[in-house]
């Protein structure tokens, strides 16, 4: 499994990923799971992945392939003229990676799926944000719906629903997201630390500050356990459930 | 989907089932899953269910016609000497409903599938609480693993894991299910109030309290509400992320 999550902010966005990946609970490795592309002052474009690694680090060869030789024919993810050409380039390059690797006719079979999460700026165009399914489709961000999270997104969800605010800081943000990673690593084995996160400025154009949490992260090691002092103290200040009538002989 | 879960405590046995019900997204129901047995003074037996509904119904339905008509071949679940036996006989009920309905050769086919959480006492045993799967095989909670969910278990798992504790009672439990329970009914539709909740008390050999939670229900309202203000402060309480330096041109 995996765990991303892409956040839209008024300010900007926000991006991490785990590095964990796996064939099989006895076999598991170490990726990166997010990606930048930029040209300062023209664009920038963050990616992570979830899915079958050799999809995923296939589309993002030919991507960055792309950027390194120029051809009429293969136009670069950076010389799109908006976010949403830059999905839809995305897109088609997972659809064809997972129909090359697909074999004939197992159009079912969904062992090379991938799905991704693409976000960034580009020109005077505002800050934008996809999730990008397998098929090669897509969809937007928007007030109603200011996250995108895939792989494993179940555990983290509870507290990215009650405490994210789009207002909210990057440095906010990014602690949200710590909680949120940190209820999923401890539930799933298959997500795991180091954790890579990006923030991306609006307006900026160029990637903006980015890091690696270890496992011997201070802040990390801090945020996992008061948390579950915090949540723990949360649920007392809750008022106290009475039943209905005292039917017990001791409580 | 549905959650149910399960949980031992020193002072006894908790309890808790949601009630809905789905084939496809556009045909739900309302069924009870929660289902008691009792011989008072000598047995107290509990059964939550999650999976097929017509399966489920058919084991109530079965081992429910046994306990009122007595026959040597096919014993009563309250004539179980343990609640090992009780465990082993709601097990081999559910694999023979399952494989009765099964199509022959379809042995992978999980259509028709139900995982069971079967818990109470027997004369001098133990309380005792078990999870049964499909297969008709089963597992027994431990120090280590005091509470079983079934059906859709990420979403109120976290603060399960977090606020669980051996001692605490029977109303602080109910609390403590109703806010996983509202997690889960937040993140997922086809889990849904009403909730039904059913409470033994060691030693008792009767069922204790027990009580269905309605939507309008003011006490489940007032935790759905305040437990979003309780999570939000919590996390605000949380030490701050610093970016390693101020890379930022705005914050």
């Amino acid at each position: 499994m995996t765990y991303c999550v892409g956040l839209q902010l008024s300010r900007g966005l926000v991006m991490m990923s785990d590095t964990r990946t796996n064939a099989g609970i006895d076999n598991i490795s170490t990726f990166r799971k997010m990606h930048v592309w930029s040209r300062p002052g023209s664009s920038a474009i963050f990616l992570t992945t979830s899915g079958n690694v050799a999809t995923t680090q296939a589309v993002v060869s030919i991507l960055d392939e792309r950027t390194k030789a120029h051809k009429a024919r293969s136009p670069s993810i950076l010389d799109q003229e908006s976010m949403f050409q830059v999905a839809r380039m995305v897109g088609e390059t997972l659809r064809e990676v997972i129909s090359t690797y697909r074999p004939a006719g197992m159009e079912a079979d969904g062992s090379f799926n991938a799905t991704l999460i693409v976000g960034g700026q580009i020109g005077t165009g505002e800050p934008r944000l996809f999730m990008v399914y397998p098929e090669g489709n897509f969809i937007e961000s928007s007030a109603d719906t200011p996250f995108f999270q895939i792989g494993e997104t179940k555990y983290g969800r509870p507290i990215l629903v009650r405490a994210y605010d789009r207002d909210m800081g990057f440095e906010d943000a990014i602690k949200l997201l710590l909680v949120s990673f940190d209820s999923t690593i401890k539930a799933n084995l298959s997500v795991d630390l180091p954790i890579d996160y990006q923030i991306y400025e609006a307006g900026s154009l160029v990637p903006g500050p980015s890091g690696r949490i270890t496992r011997d992260d201070r802040y990390y090691q801090t945020i996992s356990e008061v948390w579950g002092k915090a949540l723990r103290a949360a649920f007392d200040s809750l008022p106290d459930f009475r039943l209905p009538e005292r039917t017990l002989s001791r409580n």
